[in-house]
């Protein structure tokens, strides 16, 4: 499974380059992997509720092309990699079919005190959901 | 009593006119009222722990003209009044000596619950400390 | 006239309190006056390219309840006020019809090198559209 | 050559997790290799005044411990790669000696029209400043 995420540039995110900064990216993936939950039937805030929290381990961005303010920007999302105590989601940033950058985030299940959590085991059914949206996106 | 916070502009914090983002006023606003909490010797940090959240009920900003990439800001804080059930800070901000702008941010008292509260009341210790920074500053 | 802007409360908005962060207020603006300006036609960007800019001479903003992550807020936005110089732009801020805040930026028409500037004289066309903008929403 | 750069958490850095959102990194990597630049004797600010720019190529950040509010972080910044053009800073972020996070910044020399530009070619005595802090902390 894949999800399709519309982001028009706000002017607070560019600067002085005249092009959107750079810090930026992480929370247009963010807002991204967000919808990507919500297309998958659940939101990150009820999943939070449940007591699954999932902080990041890492982050990565690669930048083609700078996104400049009012762009519409398009964003493609997928999970990367899921195991019982981790996700890594892929993003595919574009303007008008053109990739701008790319970038990924892995996360780690926790609980609410940042406690790593085999959610496989903890929360059979929300791993299922994201198993069967991995499995969906392989050739 | 006043206290007197450095802020340096980041790179981040400029937009495409080349300035400072206007947006970044409410939070170099906040950093200088952190520190003066800390010049009184207690912490917003531990405030927050204690039970007392301080949201915002308004903010204010006018701007006299803009501050750069790199420019070295002071801001100057004092408490603009002070009630048991809220607390205004005033804030100006200067570049080298020239007032580059000034604003105040209003804040209620309450509870985590984000319910109103009595801090004269409930936590007199506070109170006083603040009220003592208020009357100091009274000519 | 009126807008109405969209906004979903993106995670990285929110603050340890759990609700948005207050500074996002002026950048939720923003957006809102870019959907304002392109709805009559025009773009906030093509008026930087025109030589027109608005800097910033003042924000205000009331908080009446808090949004939270995922919320969806609408803003209605009008001007306020408008003279050869300057601009203002009322807003408003709504969950499901309830009103979470309120408030309005003024802006000056300025040259890229921010200086002064008469729009009414030196760009009729743009002024008459928003004159126009103005009238539509009185009473 | 390394520098070290002293942030302390802003309250509007954190999320609602109750740690610093992991997108303000790269803004405080932004504020590292600015300082780490004026520790050479140069300055960011300067150096886009000459006509080169710096745009990210890639970014990259791992996170091993979350950064709370009011933490007081070290960040030590070292230039990782030098060629003719492109640089990578490479960045740890420590508190009280503890890593929380380290990562590494791409960037290509560019004109201020973003093309690519040979800096030893164009800016010899730039290229050979930061050749000499490369080469310094070379073992």
């Amino acid at each position: 499974m894949v999800s399709f995420t519309s982001i028009t540039v706000r002017y607070a995110e560019t600067d002085q380059m005249g092009i959107a900064h750079h810090s930026n990216y992480a929370i247009w993936y963010e807002q991204a992997r967000t919808e990507f939950i919500r297309a998958l039937g659940s939101s990150y805030g009820q999943i939070e509720k449940d007591g699954v929290w999932l902080p990041l381990l890492s982050l990565h961005c690669e930048f083609k092309s700078p996104a400049l303010y009012e762009d519409q920007l398009t964003i493609k999302t997928a999970i990367g990699l899921l195991t019982p105590s981790r996700i890594q989601f892929d993003y595919e940033v574009k303007r008008e079919g053109v990739l701008l950058g790319k970038g990924f985030t892995a996360h780690a299940f926790t609980t609410p005190a940042l406690r790593p959590m085999n959610l496989k085991k903890h929360h059979p059914a929300l791993y299922a959901l994201l198993q069967g949206a991995f499995e969906e996106e392989k050739p």
